[in-house]
């Protein structure tokens, strides 16, 4: 395994350079126990086959175990644990990326380019959104924590911690801290502290909330030397086995019928009655249990679904989680939410609403959320949503300066309203809520026809842990 | 699906343009039956990764639905199925080749290089014994059908038959008829009859052996427009099932504790009350039923062994089986001999005896074989030992020409006996049965630490069918 130590020591060294600004962070101490490197050796990586999608994929000097690609993608001197790098929303050659006006049309074909970086558990998707970067989508010299998102948004010389996510925004050497999320473009050289969210756009809004480190502290703890703690690992750890059976099978059939249109990935679990309609997709590494998905929802990466009824076009982004809850139609639960009521003790969500990435909804009695709201932060109670929720309509209404609780807003409700709403038509769209049988065909179509490569690392000697150099291509 | 169409299409022209002078014998009908293109994108193909072999594995537009591959390999513009091309013998740069009294370096490892060619359920093992060609085994041009075996065999534009073998000879546009053994070193033009058993070394000795055609047709069949029929694959098919699991699996424990120095592939079938011993070797594709395997043995690809007891350092080479026997200490079962005792009618065979490679022993009562035997040829009773048998050394006296049936002999009986001892000591080496904890390394216990990378094709579209373009290097 000497190999393998010498790459993880290697990519600490280019990592902490990078933040060398941040007085003295280390991320050794942060990574290193994470992941024992004996976990390291134990699981295979697998690429996807699929003819929706340019192919083309290599692999030199890096740890992929647990990992899952698809579309075109470069990994060199990186350790990825258990990460999904999902470019199937890649650019492509003679594609027009639009910024500010101007329309530029593209090289050659897009390609994600991971190097001397450390991903555990962490996802990777959609394209870059860096327009001075249109035909590479890259994470270098990064250090990436369990269950973080990085989401059409390149990297360069950041540490991120559990359960964060960075969304259509280029980052430079930036610390962000856990449970964080941040859309604003572009963001260098800063320090997040843990639970922000901040949400931004030039000229047209600038949101914020904080979680209080007393409630952060109950989701989730991460202290130097120790692996991730709190309610959002107990909830994943606590249901990983299920996933054991999955990765260990070729080819796995779905247990139940799947209706026309609608895809179940052979590597998300699928238990008690959970039924799902039309043109539904169900991604790798998502959980259903008792869950009741109608026509055109999806239920994306590392998302879980248990005991909730979801009536139709629902999005459940990357990471939610939805508890005990019902969902009206075109609900919308972003990014590492955790929406979680009890048996006696019901969520119910009306349609139209939108629930902001990084929400906690945590219930200590029945919660009803009315039709066509936005909701964000911390949630307990009924009361607690006077605080932490507006309707649509009133906050498409804001023109300025509003402070509510830990939430500020300064700007266009309008434009921020708009941009989330032209947004969760667009993921209904790319993921093929709207297939009529010919048109619309999204990702749960092209989902149904994916073979899985399998690939492995040395079992054993120097070059133990390893995966040999893999160049594949059309 | 077009491509694969298109490829077929090509091998089968390519193969006829080599054998045209056979007068009208066209491949197609032949192996277009064998296996429906419906099955050529049902299965994933494997590689194994080993710390023991050199890496290094190119395919391209090919099929190899179904195969294993070790070791150094390329395939190029062919369609293997369910093959095992087995590259763990291969020579290393900087080795020596011994040849008539010289001694010739290797420029650079050695590697398989399969082009233009149909492989179907065909085994390919060791080396090249081409003194031309040391850095290459060349399969060029070539369709080769249900459980041949190219052992240690160049082969440029021929057709091999199903249960044929060639064995370290080099063959030229030659047609090897159904369960035809031909080791003769090198052999051009030439159509080899079904059922031939050839054996000639120039200046030294020349064996045959011809099974009749009535004999013949009761094992195996083989028609234009047809699959193989007769025993030998209704035997087979009829436990196919039994891998069914086994390729299912990504990583499969063993059922039994597996004695030190003893490996059983993964890949294997290992059922009943099967029990093995040290330095003991289980390769992939192989077939345990209650078996009883003393320490040494090995049970090489497609070899079948039910209902047996082997009792120490025997060998079970590719494709044999052995059904109902007790084998003592040292015997040799050669490639694809079928060994069929009945439960009232044990087949016994003495230490050391030696079985000739496509041997088909079929009994009708019980029938000992003594010790120090070599047997060859068809035996269903007692009776038929004496045409179909010698002792060992008997045998080693003979010095010119002597015929026992359809079995004739010239040369020297020393020399003859001396290759075959030669040889079996040299396998039982090689596969480690001689093991002490630390010296005698052989296949035993570096098939302890393979990792398997799982390879599948285009799922759909006009590449079905069809591999990415894969390259694999340390």
């Amino acid at each position: 395994m000497k190999q393998l130590e010498k790459l993880i020591e290697r990519i600490i060294y280019r990592v902490n350079i990078n933040l060398r600004e941040h007085g003295l962070f280390d991320v050794e101490p942060y990574i290193l126990e994470i992941v024992p490197i004996s976990q390291l050796v134990k699981f295979y990586a697998f690429y996807g086959i699929s003819s929706h999608h340019p192919l083309y994929f290599h692999f030199s000097n890096s740890n992929l175990a647990g990992s899952y690609f698809l579309g075109k993608c470069t990994v060199d001197n990186s350790v990825l644990y258990k990460s999904d790098i999902r470019g199937d929303e890649l650019k492509l050659k003679g594609d027009f990326f639009h910024f500010e006006g101007a329309e530029i049309a593209l090289d050659h074909d897009e390609k994600i380019s991971v190097s001397d970086s450390f991903l555990i558990k962490t996802l990777v998707h959609n394209y870059s959104h860096d327009p001075e970067n249109l035909e590479e989508f890259i994470i270098k010299n990064t250090a990436s924590t369990s269950y973080a998102n990085i989401h059409g948004a390149p990297v360069e010389g950041c540490f991120l911690g559990p359960f964060s996510t960075i969304d259509l925004t280029t980052l430079h050497d930036c610390v962000i801290g856990r449970f964080a999320y941040v859309q604003v473009g572009e963001m260098i050289h800063q320090w997040v502290e843990p639970g922000s969210i901040l949400i931004k756009k030039t000229d047209e809004f600038d949101f914020s909330y904080h979680f209080t480190e007393n409630v952060l502290n109950q989701y989730i703890r991460f202290e130097t030397g120790k692996r991730p703690q709190g309610i959002f690992m107990d909830f994943v750890e606590n249901r990983k086995e299920d996933f054991q059976e999955v990765f260990n099978v070729v080819h796995r059939k779905p247990q139940k019928a799947v209706p026309s249109g609608a895809s179940i990935s052979q590597y998300s679990v699928f238990k008690g009655k959970s039924r799902i309609s039309e043109n539904v997709l169900i991604a790798q590494r998502s959980y259903l249990e008792n869950a009741l998905l109608g026509k055109g929802s999806n239920a994306q990466e590392n998302c879980y679904i248990i005991n909730s009824k979801l009536d139709g076009f629902n999005v459940t982004a990357h990471g939610a989680k939805i508890i005990n809850a019902n969902l009206g139609l075109r609900v919308f639960v972003g990014f590492n939410s955790f929406l979680h009521g009890k048996p006696g003790c019901l969520l119910d969500i009306g349609k139209g609403s939108i629930i902001m990435p990084h929400t906690i909804i945590d219930l200590k009695e029945p919660v009803s959320i009315p039709s066509d709201y936005i909701v964000w932060g911390y949630v307990t109670n009924q009361a607690d949503l006077e605080q932490h929720s507006m309707p649509l309509e009133k906050f498409s209404a804001i023109d300025g300066k509003v402070n509510l609780g830990s939430m500020n807003f300064n700007g266009s409700g309008y434009a921020f309203v708009k941009a989330f709403r032209d947004r969760i038509e667009h993921i209904l769209e790319a993921n093929g809520a709207f297939f009529d049988g010919s048109k619309h065909r999204g990702h749960a179509q092209k989902g149904q026809n994916i073979a899985y490569n399998i690939i492995q690392p040395y079992p054993m000697g120097a070059n133990k842990g390893i995966y040999p150099t893999i160049d594949i291509v059309l």
